[in-house]
């Protein structure tokens, strides 16, 4: 029997959700989708799409005031759950399963299912990653007030990488410490990276367990990911999302000491920290307040890419992106041995950047990548599409990643999670 | 008209003198060598060479007190004043230069000169690495009251990266702060890789200006560094020494906001610290107390590797260290875009395990690395020895590094030094 399943994906100023008719065993179909973004710079935003109709976009929503992901997340479910049109849900209770992309997971290595009396198992987590398992958790509590009927089912961004091997995951630092605190290499994205590992084993015609990639997920979070045989063997974040490349506000890797000449009083508790929330102001620093936007004072990459000609602090940007992506194709690359299958581009600015692509191909040319003129000028619009030469030693491929789509299937493919 | 030169490079527990004679535009000649160890472990051992003969091996030292690198080098000066048989040193004053390795030199491309007045000039460095320089910077007051004739010269070990791209040595954060804390990737065993440089360049036949490799500089401080026609273009270590790859109690690059989890009341000034050295309680652990020596128990990396295979940890803390060095083989080598002459393997490690070389060149296989069972496995006796396969696509390459008689020909090369 089909059941109603809501992926809901909290990020740092906006909400989405997408709602999914699942059957156990098969790829769920997407009903809908809605967003409330803006949160950060109201008033809030509202993007709604039914079917393949786009019933709101960028309207401001009035009348109600939202200011936090949670308001956002009630606002939306009052809003399908008002739609006449969207058959499948008639009233709240019509929700089956609602699942949750939690960032970090902890040793989770497969999606939990949540309950009143299992949420302090989350709760446990947002010591790890306070910054970025927050929001998720103030949804799945209201949602176990709102739609308690409903399975709440949390999926994490690091189950993906729970098959690094110990050396790569091990930190140099004492061991005891290590593992009292819970301190190692987990790496983020993972849903991401699940969903590009399938959708491109499949495009090359091969199984996953025999399908070795290096994946690019370039966003305003990045990272880079080496899958040997279907499964992460290194990945670029760390402990934290902080660890890897530069993204629109987080520094990425830098020398660990920096930050302690960076201010005074680093290690201090930062002013937006609260009671439940511990934020030191060298973490709020190295995630909010660095980046391209840093550098050139926006976040949109596209922006920077355009001007990079004639903006010289924007070149410095994409330069800098650039090659830190670059040292990652060249580690990974050396990781897998040379058996690569594929270098794969995700995430916006790996499915917009024809420019950044381009670069990218041609400063690894030495390593058997090369971009093709043609193919990689064209508009991205299968899910998995090549950019690379033909007869190129090793292909290069887009990849148009889609995690609320994997949250649903991760829940309708599990018979313990489904059922 | 020969001058005589004295090399100086105060480490964590040791103070090593070389004595050269040196003539203007000439490679200088080694007449002696001294070394006082075990400054954290009295008493303090002396160990003397004047030229082929070995005259002290570790010999205790009696009748004084010796427990700073200052005090150990006074002793050693009268020490060398004091030997009969060292015909060019009867007394202080036939010492013309001493030059001092000074691990943090900020934005000096070259070396300086340093007098009473100019003494100034380095204390300002301090800050950036309190941990680094200070040692150093005693032993050059020490030298202004003890040798007033003779001539300071600080060597930097920073000075070989200047010539590193805006966009590799600088960090995406607040470009204002950067430039007002002088907040930058400065990169360090500079000495080393200058003097390797030329070395292999040499060895190979070719112009040092025509001359690229990746060196890997391996000993208890480790780092990687890319050089392209003669000159730095990417290099591990950063800010400061604490980048990069993990060393025998320094953690190297790990996620930048793990500290905040390790401990509390990181940001707060270290026990250790004293008024003019401000060291932070997380600089501390990461250089300190982390590293293979956290891991395993100790800082002998021969050690390690002889019972890897028996000891799991030993095992682990092994294939860290080649998983990490591998990394930025691959790095390096996409930033040269393929065009390498050798890989070099240097420092105490690198000169000495031959089991990590073969494990690091067979990781390393698809760039065209390959080892010679043989030739890896002889004892390393030449300044460059080659150890890879002759027909591999790339060779690879031993290097004794020298940093002492390269501070010494940076003395006896620049008219304005020597003169």
């Amino acid at each position: 029997m089909a059941k109603v399943v809501l992926s809901i994906n909290a990020g740092s100023s906006s909400v989405k959700i997408s709602v999914y008719s699942a059957e156990q065993g098969q790829a769920p179909t997407q009903l809908a989708e809605i967003q409330v973004s803006g949160l950060t710079s109201p008033p809030a935003q509202l993007e709604y799409v039914r079917g393949d109709n786009t019933v709101s976009k960028d309207e401001k929503v009035k009348g109600k005031e939202i200011k936090t992901q949670n308001d956002a997340f009630k606002f939306m479910l009052e809003h399908l759950a008002g739609d006449k049109e969207l058959d499948a849900i008639k009233k709240k209770e019509d929700i089956a399963i609602t699942c949750h992309r939690v960032v970090h997971g902890g040793n989770y290595t497969e999606p939990q299912i949540i309950t009143k009396d299992t949420y302090h198992h989350l709760e446990a987590l947002t010591d790890l990653a306070p910054l970025h398992n927050a929001s998720a958790l103030e949804i799945i509590k209201s949602c176990i007030a709102e739609v308690p009927h409903a399975r709440n089912i949390a999926v994490f961004d690091s189950q993906f990488h729970q098959t690094l091997p110990k050396h790569i995951y091990t930190y140099p630092i004492d061991l005891e410490i290590a593992k009292k605190n819970r301190l190692r290499k987990y790496g983020f994205h993972g849903i991401s990276y699940s969903f590009i590992t399938r959708e491109v084993a499949q495009f090359l015609g091969k199984a996953e367990s025999e399908t070795s990639l290096i994946i690019l997920h370039l966003g305003s979070g990045a990272s880079a990911c080496a899958v040997q045989n279907g499964k992460s063997i290194d990945t670029s974040m760390g402990l934290t999302p902080l660890a890897g490349l530069p993204g629109a506000t987080r520094s990425g890797s830098l020398d660990p000491s920096l930050v302690f000449h960076y201010a005074t009083n680093v290690g201090k508790l930062s002013p937006s920290s609260t009671k439940e929330l511990h934020i030191s102001r060298a973490e709020e620093i190295l995630n909010k307040e660095s980046g391209w936007k840093s550098l050139t004072g926006t976040t949109n990459f596209g922006e920077i890419t355009k001007t990079a000609s004639s903006n010289p602090t924007n070149k410095l940007a994409f330069d800098i992106f650039v090659d830190r992506i670059c040292n990652y194709i060249g580690s990974y690359y050396v990781s897998l041995h040379g058996q690569v299958d594929a270098l794969v581009f995700a995430g916006g600015i790996g499915e917009k950047s024809e420019q950044l692509r381009e670069k990218v191909m041609s400063e690894v040319g030495c390593l058997g990548f090369e971009a093709d003129e043609t193919l990689n000028g064209k508009k991205i619009e299968d899910v998995v599409q090549e950019v690379g030469k033909k007869d190129a030693k090793h292909k290069t491929l887009v990849c148009q990643t889609n995690e609320q789509f994997e949250m649903a299937r991760y829940c309708a493919m599990d018979e313990k999670l489904f059922a």
